[in-house]
């Protein structure tokens, strides 16, 4: 049996995403999206590649009509205005997956530190960070899932089996990101112009992303005690991916089968994570379109230092597809439902 | 059930494609893979994103053994060598897909005139040209189909109704095509060096690319006289993907609606051609990673020409998907059973 | 001596091409700047690839002080406000290079049909098509000059010697041109966004490219009567550089050193135009950043046509280092002054 | 008046960068080019970005008959080879620059770690490291100067004033590096072809490039002790550039004007290091085709972490442009003859 299902928010790169994998979701029935610049419009005249796949129109946003038509909802909205949106489903009754920030943080000071005021306080306490592999128990039985971030993504699952394990200093942590230019979004501006990103590379917002607290909240719980994390985000010329590099001071004396254990021990039941042998290292291009993370790592004695190497799809794994899985486990359907997703090279 | 499927090449782009799309095909098992290059390593190796997909290791080329573990073939050998595996497995009663062009043409001539000899020309007869918009019927029949090239996929999709329906000058066709460098193949050349390619643009064997006679073999069996093609061929730098810009001289007076009506007659019930109303123009990122080949087209009154643009992806429609979709009919699966891809944008 | 020169328009592609050209043109004193959107910032704020380079801070739009600031000016401004700037500096007795289509028709009905009314008639019939080998000595003396489009440089260029030989079918020509996207310009929008652009190809204004009249327009004064051509425009996933495909039908029969005998006929002298001999064909990383035009070509017997390959660099050919050619003529400077420009690769 | 120049090892993209750029450098008359792969073709059938522009005929390499051609040599060999035609001419009184790895080491120890033996150790101490803003004077009076790895160039700019000052903790530093293709080289591999580049992202030699020893020489001179760096090298999917991303950890409490003054203090003279004001971050855009290192960094107080971004155009300041300031020193020209190159955007 299928459930209806509604994207708020459906013109976006993640909201695509969103509809180009649930067509082939087996359980789920596509009822409505919803467009605020595209309203009345179908979604494969916004999106051609979905001609003859999607017959949807877009409606503009009204949640009382919205909650008569579906009884799960994406939320692919900007932060703030996403808060204004989840929280009248949930308190209907409804289950959403919000793939805004606005309910990541345990601690709404924190939210409001690094984004704006929180306008809906109450539903932090019950909202699940939504990286299915550190919150299993908590997903299965959430009302409202917050999605994670896509840098946090692949971060934190590169870092916190190190991280429990107690194998690396703390206050080591480094993680140097670079992400496809989709991670930017949709909308038109000089910034994501073809010509301003071909054959360049920088970074931007050194030292204040608001991802920064997002991977300094998950591994700190991980830690069981705070910390702080150097993350510097990139921009490459290419569209979909993000390179995690982590590096990080070792602890303790370890081998290279150890760390190897730490990371199977951790992730040998996840569908979704590949641990790579052998010194093997991933590449973006590995795990493009696909729900999966991949991580190596490199020990290197001269330093005392490890280096781990994570590999996402910022759209799938970073949003959209790691949306999905936590739908497949609100709902008890099998956590890889509709995810068994093509591999590609090149 | 499922049949045994073998691929006898699998570590080209195009034996890629047919590794990862038959993954999720629901009929078939994969049961072999060979590879010249790689034989004794596991696919996975070879392409890293069929780590945890795909656990086959890669075999020499044996026909006597390969035939014992298979009863349909993909061969993804390039041509010459193709023909020396296709032949045994059919004259064993096996049924292939060959990918290459050795079984393309009716006539051994055009073939040795445009590549070598031909050792198995009594196997020409039978063997049927597998574009199924065109030769269904054949195809449902067939112990042999020879797989189209990438670029005549394109072009004959975009020119036969016209040239069926007398609408354009037969000797006035040009074909302008633009296709992503996978269509080079995975061989390492300094041709597809990525600082060759990336920021350039150039036309190559101008008036010499071997995929000429075959685009002239199939408009000529459509317009039931030969007729010649200009056809020039073009490298662009993305992966995947062929665009073709296709000229010609108007015969008759029509209108759009009529241009419309020939092509919706002819494709009306397949389900991988998409034509765009409206005056729509394809793009091969709406294409991309599908079997669909998307027309669109413009009349231009001032010079009497009509413009038809057609866009695929060069390995799966031009190559894998499309000879999985030949499978399908020729084994009496539903045409479209595991071709139905998610769309991507971007 | 070094001339006053100033830019009327400097903060788009062309603009900038500008700037940077001419800091390293001995015969050139940049003294202004001028930008609507930027205006009171520094020129190495709004392009950090000029910091150290050039100090001009951009300037407001007034033509009478701007009089007062330059000799020779460069108007890099859409049409339409193009000319509102440029007949009051050619009635002050300033020389102009307009970079926009607003003095580039012989005829102002062809404007006003293709663009919209011509407010300076007037000056239509001193404005010199600034094509430096087909109208060199009227460039000499000119006040005024239009420069060409992007794609008619490469276009014209190209067919001109077919063209004037009557070796081809007057209206067979049919030129398919594929652009880097900086031809777009540097406007934020949708279309040129990365994610749109990168992996993709398509063609665009089929038929209506406001280009097509420019390349009638030259190639009827060079045949000597009208004549129409095919001309489709299409997006190429690079920043820079325009290849063109022409296509004509042969008039008579000719032979390969005929037809290269044509081409150095015309061109032999022309610093900027590389004819190449033996079968070699153009690609756009070899004319990168220069203000070269190579042509190549193939005669197809089986056809009776002949295919012409031309590359040029859309931003300097195509707009600011024809431009600058244009001054060099105009003011008696050699016409590679500050135009032997490194050459690329990659 | 000007010296006569040989490049030997033409052809592959440093030599290529050389050639493009000494066509126009003032001082110098090219009179030879040497290819093992292409000898006996000229130089422009290579390249044809050079039709035109130059006419010598790559030759084969003879080191004696070199001799009498040239009296400065441009060595852009595999390192091994390098050192068997460095030696010779330097002992026969010409004035080198080296741009492999084999005379950059001070210690024949470390070379013979990373790389092999090494056969002219007696020249390992005249050989000057020549990264002209740290060694200056030694350059001015050199015969033999090993010109930096591209990387190196990047990090030690970048860490070389924080090192000297004394404001970071010496073993605290990472380097984490992104380069453009054409520093993997021009030859055709696997790793190079476009289709396994584009769209991804990936780390390589993590944890032993051997880059690493040549930056710990270089920090250690200016640390005045030995130190260990951190290294790690990516590819991006573009032709050309490098950024660094600099991490360490702050010694001492230092603000923001400090950081920029230590910056200032250090390069306020060298014509091609810009420090960027304000916050402003490099883009590898911003620096392509020139001699320029760009310099920005952010203090993080949080972490107390400096991060320093640096970026440098891989073949132009990380190989041949720099080999020509070399020369320019060695010869008593301006440090910028020839050097002064036009700027890019996109």
């Amino acid at each position: 049996m299928k459930i209806r299902v509604a994207i708020v928010g459906g013109t976006g790169y993640t909201g695509f995403e969103l509809v180009a994998l649930l067509q082939h979701h087996p359980r789920v029935q596509l009822t409505a999206i919803t467009s605020q610049s595209y309203a009345g419009q179908s979604i494969a005249e916004v999106f051609p590649a979905l001609r003859g796949v999607c017959s949807l129109v877009c409606e503009s946003l009204d949640v009382e009509s919205l909650s008569q038509q579906a009884d799960f909802f994406f939320v692919a909205l900007p932060h703030k205005t996403a808060m204004e949106v989840v929280a009248p489903l949930v308190r209907a009754g409804k289950r959403v997956v919000d793939l805004s920030a606005d309910f990541r943080f345990r601690d709404a000071a924190t939210y409001e530190q690094w984004y704006q005021e929180h306008t809906a306080k109450d539903l932090l306490a019950e909202a699940v960070y939504g990286l299915p592999e550190l919150h299993t128990d908590e997903i299965l039985s959430a009302r409202l899932v917050a999605n994670p971030g896509c840098y946090p993504s692949g971060v934190v699952l590169a870092a916190a089996p190190l991280v429990a394990a107690g194998v690396v200093e703390l206050d080591s942590l480094i993680a140097d990101c670079k992400s496809g230019v989709s991670g930017a979004g949709r909308a038109a501006t000089l910034t994501t112009h073809f010509c301003e990103i071909n054959d360049g590379f920088t970074a931007y917002k050194v030292g204040e992303h608001r991802h920064t607290p997002e991977i300094e909240q998950e591994l700190s719980i991980v830690a069981r005690r705070p910390l702080k994390v150097v993350f510097t985000p990139h921009l490459v010329p290419m569209s979909r991916g993000i390179l995690t590099t982590l590096y990080a001071s070792l602890a303790k004396d370890v081998a290279n089968e150890d760390i190897g254990g730490l990371y199977r021990k951790e992730y040998g039941s996840a569908p979704f994570v590949r641990v790579l042998d052998g010194g093997h290292l991933p590449s973006t291009l590995h795990v493009r379109g696909t729900n999966y993370c991949d991580i190596g790592w490199r020990l290197e004695d001269r330093t005392g230092r490890i280096i781990v190497i994570s590999a996402i799809d910022n759209l799938t794994r970073g949003a959209s597809g790691q949306a999905i899985c936590n739908m497949n486990l609100m709902c008890g359907f099998g956590e890889e439902t509709g995810l068994q997703l093509r591999v590609w090279q090149p």
